[in-house]
This record gives C-alpha cells, structure tokens and sequence, in this order.
C-alpha cells in the first residue's frame, strides 16, 4: 500500500472546503514529512465550474463530474453536505477503494451503520473529527483518548449559532425572533435556521457521539429534541437573577438498561464549566470511570477551524495508507438500546402563574407529590395584577413523572398557566 | 501480526499500575473487542513481591525478574518511573519487538530520541499519553487531531501539586511552607516535593509537548525553569486585589527562528480560561493556525485517571498489532533550536520598594526606557513606614530587555529592594 504520493479528491468547495485547499497549499511539506507520501490534490467537485470562488482555487482543478474524480483518488473528502449526493458518492468511493474524510454530520447521524458497515467490508477507512464541535477533537477522545475507560455521560454546548441567539437575548433583551434575525445579519445563522434553532443540528452531533462513546447504534430520529424556539427574554431574566445561564445542552447517558439521549435548553449554574462558554464556541465534558470529568473546547464552526479538523483526519487518513492498518472501528458491540424518553432523569425548574390566593401552594405541591416528584425549592413572587408567580425547582426525577405532574397542573383551577419548563444542569 | 491474545507485561505496580490491572480485569470483554485481541496480562514486575498491596493484585502474576517478562510480552506498560531500570527496560522491550506504552516524563524529556529512535529501527510503536496531564489526552490532541494545523503556542498547567499549594496559599493565608507541609499531608505533595514546587515536572511535560507539537527535538534541560518557592502570601493576596489568580504555567512558543519554551508562575487574569483551574486539575491550552485556540481540562494526576490515559494507549498499541501499521512517528522534521531564555517576549510586573520621594517615579520609568521596556500600568501605594511600593506592569517586552532593567534597579538608590517580578499571561 506504501505510495510516494496519495490522489485527493475535494468535494464541495464552499467555506470549509476552500480552507481545506489553502491549508494543503501552505503546508505540503508538513504533509508529506506526516504521511510518509505527498497529498496531490487531483480535483475539486463543484455544482457550477464557473461561480465565484477565492483566488487560491486552481480553477484547472474544479469538475462538475464527481463521479469520476471519487473513482481516481486516495482519499475522498467530502464537504457537500446533506444526504444526497453526499451518501452515493462516499459509497462510491468506499467501494472503490478510497478511504473518506467527511463533516456530514447529518448523513453520519442518519446512516452511519450502511457508511460503517461498507467501510469494514472495503478494508478503507472513514473519519469525521468535523462533523462534531468543528476544531474541538471529541472524536478523536471518544474513539481513541478514552477506549482504555468506560464513558458514562456525556454534555455539552455544540451549537454555536443557538449560543451566540441565546447571547443575544441575555445581552441585549432581544426577542427570539430579533436575535435570530441579528445573527442571520452577522453570519452566525443560515437564512433557513432550523436546523440549529430546532436543536437537530446538535442532536446529530450528539448521536454521532453516543454511538462511538457507548459503542451502540443511536440515529438522530431516536435523540428526544427541544430547540430554543419558546425561549423569552423574561424567562433568560429569571434565569440569570437565580444565578444561571441558559444554554442549548445535548445530553446522552449511559444507564443499566441502555442509552438516554436529549437535547434541550438548560439552566446551568454560573459556576459550572459550561456557564462560561459563549459566542460561538463549542464544549464537550466527557464523564467517564476512571478519567473523571474531562472538558474539550473550542471553536465549533467557521472555515479554518473545520478545516483543522478535515485534515487532521486526512493525516490519519493517508498515514494509514502508507503504514497499512486501519482506524478504529465503530465496533457496536455493546449494543445498548436507546430509552424512551420519559425514562430519563434530571433536575428541572417550572414556573407557573398561579391565582394569588390562600392554599395554592399546598395544592401546587400536593400535585408534584401525587406524582412522585419532589421538591428541592420554591420561590413565590406577588405581581401588582394579583395573580403570583411560583418558581418551583425539583429533586432529581423522571422526565415521565414530571410530565404526570405538569398535565395535573394543567387541569388545576388555581393555575393560570405554565410558563416555562427547563432543565437544571449539573 | 493477527493474534487472538497479545501478551501484556506491567513494570511497577503503584497507585496507577494497581488501578491499570483494576481496569483490565473488569473490562476484559470490551478490550477484546475494541482490540480485536484478549489482552492477557501475563506479570508484574515489582521490587518486592511481598509488599502489601490492594486485594485485586493476582499475587501469582508478580515477580522481581523484570527482564524475562519483559522479553515474553507483546505490550510492556512502563510504569515504574525515573530513568533507570526504566530506559533499559524499556529499550530492551523495544529491541524484543513489544510495543511500549509508559507514563515516563522525566525518561522522555531527557531520553526521548533514543527511545524514538529504537522504536523506529525495530518499527514497534511508543505511546505516553500518561506522562503528559494524566487523564487529559493532550499527547493525542498534538500528535493527531492538530496534525493538519499549525501549532503555534500551547501553555498550561500541567502540575496538580503547586496548584493545590498556591491555592492553599491564596485561599488560607498559608505560607509557603506550611501550604507545602498540608499538601504532603493530604496526600498532594511528595515526600520529596522538589520536582513539583521547583517547575521540573512540569518542565518535562512542555518539553514533551513541544516536540510533538513543533516535530523538534526539546530536552528538559532547554526549558528555562522558575519553581513556586520564592511566591508569598503577600504577592498572592497583592496579584489578588489586582484581579490575577497565581498559577504555575508552562509555555512553549513557535517563533520564526525557533522554539521559546519556559515555565514560571504568572498572573492569570480573572477571565482568562486557566484563572478558574483549581485543585488538581490541569488544563492545557493549544494555539494554531486554523483551529485557533483549542482548551483541554481534567485530572491531571491519581490512579484511575492516569490509568485511563495509560489504557487508552494500550487500546491503541493492541488494536496495531492486530491491524497492522503503527503509531504515528515523533519526527523531528522541523528541527527547530530552542532558542536562549532572554529573547523569548511577555508582559511582566515588577514590584519595587522605593524611597517615597519626589521623582522616583521619574528615576525608575527612566531605567525601564532606557532598557527599552515599555511600561503599560504604574500604580504607587504610600505606606506608613515613609516607603512606597511601585507595581509596573510593562507592555510586551523580551526577557532579557527586562533583566537589563532590573539589573539597573538593583543599582538605583531610590530603589529599596526589588519585591518580585512575575509574567503576566494572555
């Protein structure tokens, strides 16, 4: 397998892509003294030849046929996006021979085990330190750095754009609408922002995480997920003068009987590591037996910093095909099953308007008991219109139980409304 | 190279190789598989093998005749520390053919291309997760996931023990004696603290890193070293009221001409990433060129943490041998010098104790220039005792620019006495 010089095919030329080609420019000696053979990138598959692109871009080397450019290389990289054609082309590739570098976090998250499965009986290789926390090496610590230890939790932030959002309304008192609008203007959203105000993009990301942690087979539509879509700037008010943060937290577990996976917004306390993070950063925190509680930052999106994390993999990628071998299996030997979601656990805080008047509390609480969730503090505050409003905060329980209680609370005549219900991190 | 068992031999079986056989036992099944290979732990070298140690140990395993195991195994796990019997050992594993995984700092940074060397010519792998910040997999991070990137700074704290000292001191009131004495008390501290509180251990761990990091050759012995012993109560409670935390940080530079690479205690703004590092924990930062600033957190030392790291690089070293090829190679391909102490460039405060008269200011200010050291901050407090202290704070300005002005103060006879110098970091 030993090659003075391995072909690399480019697909997809946008922002990311474009780094991609400026770094094996400036850096092609580095390369080759890592590999162990030259990296020749021998083409770039685009849509439309002719578009406007950064002048580092060999227009000689740009093709609208990606099919025969998968054919002839080494290596594919992969940076379309999407399911199709990114999904048919990696095949392609694969059974050619090549082994792939791809960000697709999507495709990972819905067909992963057809990529995996193709991967192993091709004897090639396929990485994606890029479609997780961009820069920030998660994959690389979950599949490598802790394969001696036994992952039990992990979180993190790594949704840039719903945390630079959710800045802007805890900075500014900007309405939902208003910050997304903002972070549309200064690049950090995509003109259509569902994907990452839904909380999708980050419920890919963490499925491709629990499937490699836990070592088990968890798809994105299985990850229970709440966006920051009903967030209010009143409610991030409350949340910061009781000492929180509001963050966007993907969550995946590791129990007795299998997996529990979420994303959702969280309280998280002002001290906690993930309080910290803003902009678009991202955060990791691995917990596992032996190492404890690690933490993993950094940069989560943007060209370069994704680009650092594609050609990490294409230097793993390639110094495998000079040395032989092969990268780490996504082995699903353990086979854990994903939990309904009620089953999952955690501390939540809910806050409801209730009827200033004697008594309410008792029957407040009488309800929470009735379905088995206790209290951990309350906090009641009188407004000038006469109805209150009670902040209750719960001991750690069910999501299900939870639920018993909030559709109790729905139907009690001393409560006007259930404003919000958020998670408490940590 | 396809096996069914790989032989597993542990060289010294402390706090961290008792939790190394700990975890071997309890997750033999889960090895197997992401090896594709039983490991079999076939015996541990100890210097006594009637020393009392934890119940799990199998006593049958133990023998004082490390050589011959050492000749049987496939993995060797170097854990007993210091330079000899360590580098033979390990050498004589290397020239058998095993691959090595060990937590050896000290043998690294004085003896690393030797031990690169002969793992090259006999083409087995060397791993060391372990001798870098225990859990936290910062060997990993620079090896691999910045492979494709250009490093250009890591810094860090990377000593648990004079974390936990200063911490004492800051928070206590504790001198540094006495935080010291606790700290050997709590078990924080070695009987013989030197290494920790004299910057050394840490001054293995950048040497380490900025090999990797730069592909350059860096001893132990081309790191400019200052301990913690000289800090007081005094400066910690001064650097306190100035909005600085105290930390023993290790920095490692990239310049044109070569590698800058020291470590002291610095002040660490409130808000920097590495001013909230407490305990035992360790945190390494990474600067490059396109994944900008990367942060690594956890526990940088203990049994199980460092076991994880230890594993981690078993996993790896086992699933090679199965799969075939090998760890990537430490190449020295940049080959950049380290450059002398005084040209490397921070920012710096100086503490005086000055005559408080009319123009000392004037007279001290005039010295810095004269250097060709810019000042940023000057802030004068009058004390009862009719002297004063003068606390600059200077612009970015080279080591030995600096030296040569407080080599000028010393001189001065407005100047009483010069109370500390310290960097000022971020």
């Amino acid at each position: 397998m030993s090659k003075s010089a391995l072909k690399v095919a480019l697909l997809g030329c946008g922002t990311v892509g474009s780094a991609v080609v400026r770094l094996l420019q400036e850096q092609s000696d580095e390369f080759a003294a890592r590999c162990g053979a030259r990296l020749d990138l021998i083409g770039i598959a685009v849509r439309d030849v002719n578009a406007t692109r950064p002048e580092h871009i060999p227009t000689e080397l740009l093709t609208t046929d990606a099919e025969s450019l998968v054919d002839q290389a080494d290596l594919v990289i992969e940076l379309i996006g999407g399911i199709e054609p990114a999904k048919t082309l990696i095949l392609r590739a694969i059974n050619a021979g090549a082994s792939v570098i791809t960000g697709n976090k999507a495709l990972l998250a819905e067909h992963g085990p057809a990529l995996y499965q193709a991967v192993a009986e091709n004897d090639v290789d396929l990485y994606y330190e890029a479609a997780v926390a961009g820069a920030v090496p998660v994959v690389y610590a979950l599949r490598e750095s802790l394969a001696g230890d036994e992952v039990t939790r992990i979180s993190g932030i790594v949704n840039g754009t719903t945390n630079v959002v959710i800045d802007m309304m805890e900075t500014d008192g900007k309405t939902f609408d208003e910050a997304v609008k903002t972070a549309q203007d200064l690049g950090y959203a995509e003109a259509d922002p569902t994907a990452d105000i839904g909380g999708f993009d980050a419920a890919a990301k963490i499925a491709i995480m629990a499937s490699i942690a836990f070592h088990s087979r968890v798809s994105l539509a299985e990850v229970d997920t709440t966006g920051i879509t009903e967030l209010t700037p009143d409610q991030l008010a409350a949340a910061k003068r009781d000492g929180y943060r509001v963050k966007l937290i993907a969550t995946a577990e590791r129990r007795e009987e299998g997996i529990s996976i979420w994303v959702a917004p969280a309280l998280v306390p002002l001290g906690h590591p993930l309080a910290s993070i803003s902009g678009a950063d991202n955060a990791v925190v691995t917990e596992s037996k032996a190492a404890g509680r690690l933490m993993f930052t950094g940069q989560g999106a943007g060209g370069a910093p994704t680009a650092s994390a594609v050609l990490s993999d294409v230097v793993a990628a390639a110094a495998k095909r000079v040395s032989g071998g092969h990268a780490p299996r996504e082995l699903p030997y353990a086979g854990l099953p994903v939990l309904p979601a009620h089953t999952r656990t955690g501390r939540f805080q809910v806050h409801l308007q209730v009827w200033d008047a004697v008594g309410v509390l008792a029957k407040v609480a009488q309800i929470f008991a009735n379905a088995g969730v206790s209290i951990a503090q309350v906090q009641q505050e009188t407004h000038a219109d006469a109805d209150a409003i009670l902040s209750l905060t719960t001991h750690t329980t069910s999501y299900g139980q939870l639920q018993s209680a909030l559709s109790d609370l729905r139907e009690c005549d001393v409560v006007a409304a259930i404003q919000w219900v958020i998670e408490v991190e940590g």
